[in-house]
C-alpha cells in the first residue's frame, strides 16, 4: 500500500511540473452553511484538472526504455490531458485512445499537448480492447487512471498541500470517481492530521463507493449518467477501495441539481469556473448533508474543465 | 491632488475590509502574447470589484454627524454595492438612487447590503436631479464615484499590492471608465516604480478618456453602449483628467469582441469569471495593440460581477 513517503517523494518529483494551487474562502458561504469552509482549488492546476500530479509522478518514474517506446492510456477526461502534458514534458510518445463520439473540444484539448488520439467505439469494452491491441502489438506502457500506487501517490499531494497551509481541520471532503485522488489523500490525512475526519462524496447516480463503502466489498454499477463525468467510472480501484476502507471515515451523495446549484454559486459569487465533479464535494457542504455546525472544513475542487456551452445549458 | 500618502493612509483605513487579492499568471496566455503578464484580480474582491477600496475610503473618513444622516450616490454598478456595503460594515444609512430600469439582480445585490433603493428616470439628468433633491431635503452626504480625493486614493491601493509583490514591471494596464482606479494607481506607479509605463485602455465605443487625452481637453461623449458597462460614463472626472494628463503614458482602445475573446480565454483557460469592463485590459494584450514584446506587464481586471445569462448571449 502506498506509503505517506511515497507521497512526499511524489511531491518532490512534481513541485517543478504542478502548481501549488490556492485556497479559496468565501464569507457568503460561510454565511449560508455555518461553516468555516476553505476551497482547495484545482481548477487553477495545470490542464485545469488535479491529473496531472499523478501522471507526471507515474510516467517520470518510468525507466528509460519505457519511456522511449511510449505511454498509452483510455480516457476521456481530464486524465487524458495529464498523461498528455507529461509526456509532452518529458520528451514522451502518449497515445490516447478515445471513443469515437468524445466532444471535439476534449480531442482537441488532448492533441494541443502532442498526443496521438485512436478512436474507438463507445463502450468501456471497446476502449479496453483497443488499448490492449496497441499494447500487445507495440509494448507500450499503460497508465492507469487511478488503480496505481504512483497515480495514487501523486493525487495525494493535494493533501499534502491542504495540510501545510490548514491547520485544525475537522473535515475533508474528497469526490471520488475511480478513487485516485481521496486514497492518496486519505493516507496523507490520516498519517499527518489523524483527527481530521476524510469524507468522500459521489453523486446519487454514481454512487458506486458508497454503496461498496456500506456492504464492506467492490459494487460495480452497469451503468451512470451523472452530470459529474469525472464519476462516470463504473467501480473504483481494487487498490483504491482497500485504502478507502481503511482510512475514510463516511461517504455521501448528492444529487446532480445540487452540484448545479454549487457551480452555478461558485461562478456568480466566488467568479471561478468549476466542473461539475469538481463541485461534487462543496455541494455536500452547501446542502450539509452532515449536519455540520462550525466546523473548520476543506473541501477540494478537483477541475475546472468544461465546456461553456454544456455549462449555459445547466445554469440558464 | 491626492499624494501617495494618502493612499497609504487609504490602505490603513480598508486593510481589514477589502481582501488583498490574487495576481494570477498564465503560460497560455503568455505564449499566445509574447509577453510576461500578471493578472491583478479584483473579481475576487469583496463586492466582486475594487470599487469597495474607495467607498469605504471615504465613507470611513467622514465625520459622525455626517454618517449619523447617511450617504447617497447613484449608480447601477459596482460601485453602489461597494458604497452599501461600507455603510453596512459602519452602521450608517446608504441610500441609492437607480434607474427604474436597472436589473433585478442589480437591485437585489444593492438591498443586500441593507441599503435603501431609489428609482428614478433613466437618463443621467434624471439620476441628478433625483439625487439632489434628496440631499436638498434630508442633507445626505453624496459620494461620488470617481471625481473625488479619497474614491481615488481607495482605488490607488490596488497599486500599492501590485508593487509590493511585482518588481522590475515594464508597464502597467488599467481600466478607464470614470477615472478613478486608473489616475489612483498612476500616482502610485510614478512614486514607486517611475520606469513603469501606464496605459489606460477603453473600448472604442466609450473613448472619451482616449480622445481626451489625445486633445488635451476634457471631452464628454453623447452617448456610449459598450457592453463594457463599467466605461459607460460619458467623460472622466475633472481630477482624474488632471492626474490623467500628468501621469498617463498613453490610452488605447479595443472592440467589444476583443473584450469577448478576452472574457472567453478568462473562462476557458484560466477558470474565473471576469465582467466586460474588467477583461479590457487585458483584451489590449490579447491584441497586442502596442505591439510590445518580452515585457513584464501587469493587467488589472477590475471585476467579475456579470450576469450569467447575459455572459452566456455573448460567448455563446
Amino acid at each position: 500500500m502506498v506509503t505517506l513517503n511515497d507521497i512526499l517523494i511524489a511531491q518532490s518529483r512534481i513541485k517543478n511540473v504542478a502548481h501549488k494551487t490556492p485556497i479559496l474562502t468565501s464569507s457568503t458561504f460561510n454565511d449560508l452553511t455555518g461553516l468555516n469552509v476553505f476551497f482547495k482549488s484545482e481548477n487553477f492546476q495545470k490542464i485545469g484538472a488535479f491529473k496531472i500530479r499523478g501522471a507526471y509522478n507515474k510516467i517520470s518514474s518510468l525507466n528509460e526504455k519505457e519511456r522511449k517506446v511510449g505511454i498509452i492510456t483510455h480516457s476521456s477526461g481530464n486524465h487524458a490531458q495529464g498523461v498528455a502534458l507529461s509526456c509532452k514534458i518529458l520528451n514522451t510518445r502518449a497515445y490516447v485512445v478515445m471513443p469515437s463520439n468524445s466532444t471535439q473540444k476534449k480531442v482537441e484539448a488532448v492533441k494541443s499537448y502532442c498526443a496521438e488520439v485512436i478512436f474507438c467505439g463507445e463502450t468501456t469494452d471497446d476502449r479496453e480492447k483497443a488499448t490492449q491491441e496497441l499494447i500487445d502489438k507495440y509494448g507500450y506502457t499503460f497508465v492507469h487512471p487511478y488503480d496505481d500506487d504512483f497515480i495514487i501517490a501523486g493525487q495525494g499531494t493535494v493533501a499534502l498541500e491542504i495540510f501545510d497551509e490548514l491547520k485544525d481541520l475537522d473535515y475533508i471532503f474528497i469526490p471520488v470517481g475511480g478513487g485516485g485522488l481521496i486514497s492518496g489523500c486519505s493516507i496523507v490525512t490520516r498519517s499527518i492530521s489523524p483527527n481530521t475526519k476524510v469524507i468522500g462524496v459521489e453523486t446519487e447516480d454514481a454512487n458506486d463507493c458508497y454503496q461498496s463503502f456500506k456492504k464492506k466489498e467492490l459494487v460495480k454499477l452497469n451503468s451512470t449518467n451523472t452530470i459529474a463525468d469525472g464519476m462516470r467510472t463504473l467501480s473504483v480501484g481494487r487498490r483504491n477501495f482497500e485504502i478507502i476502507m481503511k482510512y475514510v471515515d463516511d461517504i455521501v451523495t448528492v444529487k446532480d441539481d445540487d452540484v448545479i446549484e454549487m457551480m452555478k454559486f461558485f461562478l456568480e459569487r466566488m467568479k471561478i469556473v468549476v466542473e461539475p465533479t469538481g463541485a461534487v464535494a462543496s455541494a455536500a457542504l452547501l446542502k450539509n448533508v452532515l449536519s455540520l455546525k462550525n466546523k473548520n472544513v476543506c473541501a477540494i475542487i478537483s477541475g475546472g474543465n468544461v465546456d461553456l456551452k454544456i455549462l449555459n445549458q445547466w445554469i440558464g
